[in-house]
């Protein structure tokens, strides 16, 4: 078992937090928040005053931040962690960032001497409650071979995409493909509908089809053709429509560094931003659905 | 079996007839090309000068023609075909055409007293040839039922969609979603490999991720990424990008005549245009990898 | 002067026949409505019972209807006008229609010898009313100039833009370039004032610069920028979003059947398709900045 | 007259330091590349060996580079200039860059109690010649009086849009609807000449209607239309697709940054950047006709 530093307590970071003490680690923990570090606390954490507090004698340190901004922040800012982390301690952040920040930040371990992974993950708030989260890996292979136990404490799949910034590389790619697909599946069921179809039927038929997808097969967006998704609950809960919208952010910022041509990733982002617009951003993002169906809203 | 009138003899008709021959059904033919009526002469079929000719005596029509227009033409042109029918025949269309032609053939069956299907297949010319086709049906369930042994010589699965008409508008639907995703997945793995990543190492974590869907499964665009595709042999056979530009193109019409908003569909058809009109119209759909790659085409 | 049918009496029509009869004109009207025939027959109409009773000793026929199936319907259904019409008589179509519809019922006159012209409007109902419309033309030069005095009286400005359909395709191409650019102003705006500017600022620099447009000129969409435009009321009158959408919806199939790609034109269609299907259908057009810009709507 | 430090010696700030010493200004000049340096100060500018000796006992600092990072480097970086400049020196930046950078180093400037304002132009190479550049500044109004004799000197005309960075904004916006509208107009012309329309004709009735602009009016993409623009040579000369690109570019990052909807601007994006991926990046950017068109490219 291992002498954790975790740093981001929020709706994600507070259940792997957890998952980790009940796994036997030993927590210590620092959010902005005090509740929740009191929280983390209670769950039987170590309370830390500060950031650099926390990885004092850690032999892992997990971040898990909203943006790349506060990563940045955290490791390379003035008073950032890189040079506070003790030699030999294993960085893994969580966060799910743009590939530069992620790259900068394993380039200043790496001068360091010291291990790190970039881990986002997907699974969402129930994945992290339940410790089933998927990781996508970027770093150097001996790194991801040194996280594993303490990954796998949290989630249960692990994937390799490749060296450092992969692992938010491919969730990035991942996360488009879902967020065109099933925008394109709310636009297919909806002209169906108005062209007179049923969307369950239409459902089962693509879902044996060319047209399948992960949507249509676990996470309908048309209310009533599924029991338990987000649709059956007026898109309560799930991944929500900003989200989404940050996920298809990230890619518009790598299409623009990579130079890449990504018109119907960019367009699902405006469409997905119209929608959050509308005031439908806590919503589940296969509410999309109610941005292409001709009713009023 | 039954006396079957089979009129269009292309690249889909042909073998489909061929099938139905083998099953033992009797064939009476008609095409425009003389080439393709002599062709499935020699495979068993009598031939007919007319069409008009051809379903005399017939207890089932059926059609296999390239658009709308040849459709209506066939059947409610002043020389139309809905006249010449004899009373108890079945009318089973399975061309590939607007829902809403579809539906006029239909009415005009209706007013005649005659029992019609839109049967549109998916499947290509591999599934025509084998027999494996994919029948995607609208009309009333007795018609069908009607249908299904005749049906059944071609190909391996039947949907009802619903009613006249039906069957068109759900292979629309299926095959805007078809091609949504697979542009959406040569923007993808694109953004992914000018990111860094390995096409192959993406691909198969998407295909275990929330992106899945059925062309990383079995299709994947990237060259060198599967075996037995497309994109294995340079974009040679399969699905060619003009029928995909078809398809959208009826996604389009209907999206028209529906009132519905399909943002994302529509540019999937333009992009899949502005790709034909660079010259690759002939090839496989999933060359849509290159307009969206950088690379000198 | 001329004896001239007029069919089709509504917001554009109505004070189109008006203009007519003060410039002398002798009137014969037909609608389907009959107190808009009532109110032209109080302007100096004689009113018709049907249309082939309308066209009977007319030496030019006027129509002005909503699309182009009842343009066909009118000339070239079972019961049309295209045999009614006598010798010598010139046909002006004032109607919004495809091209296609325009030429097929261009191609009847021309079987019959008669002289046909398709004259779509630009101006609204206030050029209606005030005698401003501009007329964009397709047809034979002489059938032109045979249509001059008549044209005259109801609009100020006449383009010749070829031969049949002709009018009809400059005027969806034209009207296509006024969808896009004031979508397309709308988001410039909008971006501008979300990253801090003045939107009247904006529209200065934009005014003068390369950005330039008749939108930026006369008619902004930014409410308070400019007075005497329908952003100045609420967006209150002027050209209706389902205007818009309806000649969006023109560009649409006219790219279609000419096997063009207009991604931007056809993204603008779904935009004002996604605006109208929230319950802004009968607000002007340039009520699109509602969509993009990020404010609870 | 002013000493005044040019930092940045390529295609654009070449010729404007050219007709700063023209009118009277004393130079002292710095570019990485020594070539540069020469040949300016053949023209009568003192060279420096380095940014740092360039700026000393300068009045005025003019930054003219090509991105962001270079103007953030330049300025903030660990070397940066800020310390260098000595009080009281004006900072004019012309580059165009991202609104959040220039607001970066205005914000650096006012720490140390220095005039700044960002200065972005228009006009391209052959405005930076003539010097009849258009100015759109970002900054206090009374930074922008003094540096009003130094900005006439290279250019006839001066826009304020608003405070630090507002010029960069401005900027953006006006290029993203100049982006927009010559996509756009590609798409009309293209589509009217597949549906039978002269080009030519359509450009003269679009140029007096609803459907004008910037382009319509100076700068028509189609070859033949007008004289004297990049489409009558082969689209050599003029503002290039990978100009237009970065600029759209830069919108798309402010989009971001804003959490604007940009759908259309990021579609445009994308349609340049196909086209620049096709090998026409250093093509003007109303070569963009020929993505859209439909013929062999």
């Amino acid at each position: 078992m291992s002498r954790i530093a975790f740093i981001g307590l929020g709706n994600m970071g507070a259940p792997m937090a957890r998952n980790l003490i009940k796994a036997g680690h030993a927590l210590t923990v620092f959010d902005i928040a005090k509740a929740a570090v009191e929280a983390a606390q209670q769950a039987g954490a170590a309370p830390s005053a500060s950031a650099q507090a926390c990885v004092r004698g850690a032999e892992a340190v997990i971040s898990m931040l909203p943006e790349s901004s506060h990563v940045e922040a955290l490791y390379l800012g003035s008073q950032g962690l890189m040079q506070a982390i003790e030699a030999g301690t294993l960085i893994i952040d969580c966060s799910t960032i743009a590939p530069r920040s992620a790259q900068a930040v394993a380039e200043a371990a790496r001068a360091r001497g010291l291990d790190m992974i970039d881990a986002p993950v997907s699974g969402g708030t129930a994945g992290a409650a339940a410790g089933t989260l998927t990781f996508i890996v970027g770093g150097p292979a001996s790194a991801l071979d040194r996280a594993r136990p303490i990954l796998s404490a949290m989630g249960k799949t692990i994937f390799h995409a490749g060296g450092a910034g992969a692992g938010q590389a491919a969730k990035i790619c991942n996360n488009m493909m879902l967020g065109i697909q099933m925008a394109g599946l709310a636009e297919a069921l909806a002209l169906g509908a108005a062209s007179g179809l049923d969307p369950k039927v239409l459902s089962e038929i693509m879902s044996k089809s060319s047209g399948r997808n992960w949507a249509l097969e676990v996470y309908n967006p048309w209310p009533g053709v599924m029991e338990n998704v987000p649709a059956a609950r007026g898109y309560a809960g799930g991944f929500g429509v900003d989200l989404m919208l940050k996920d298809l952010g990230l890619a518009a910022e790598a299409a623009l560094a990579a130079r890449a041509s990504i018109p119907i990733g960019e367009l699902a982002r405006n469409l997905y931003s119209l929608h959050s617009a509308s005031g439908a951003g806590a919503l589940d993002f296969s509410s999309i659905l109610r941005l292409v169906r001709r009713e009023p809203r």
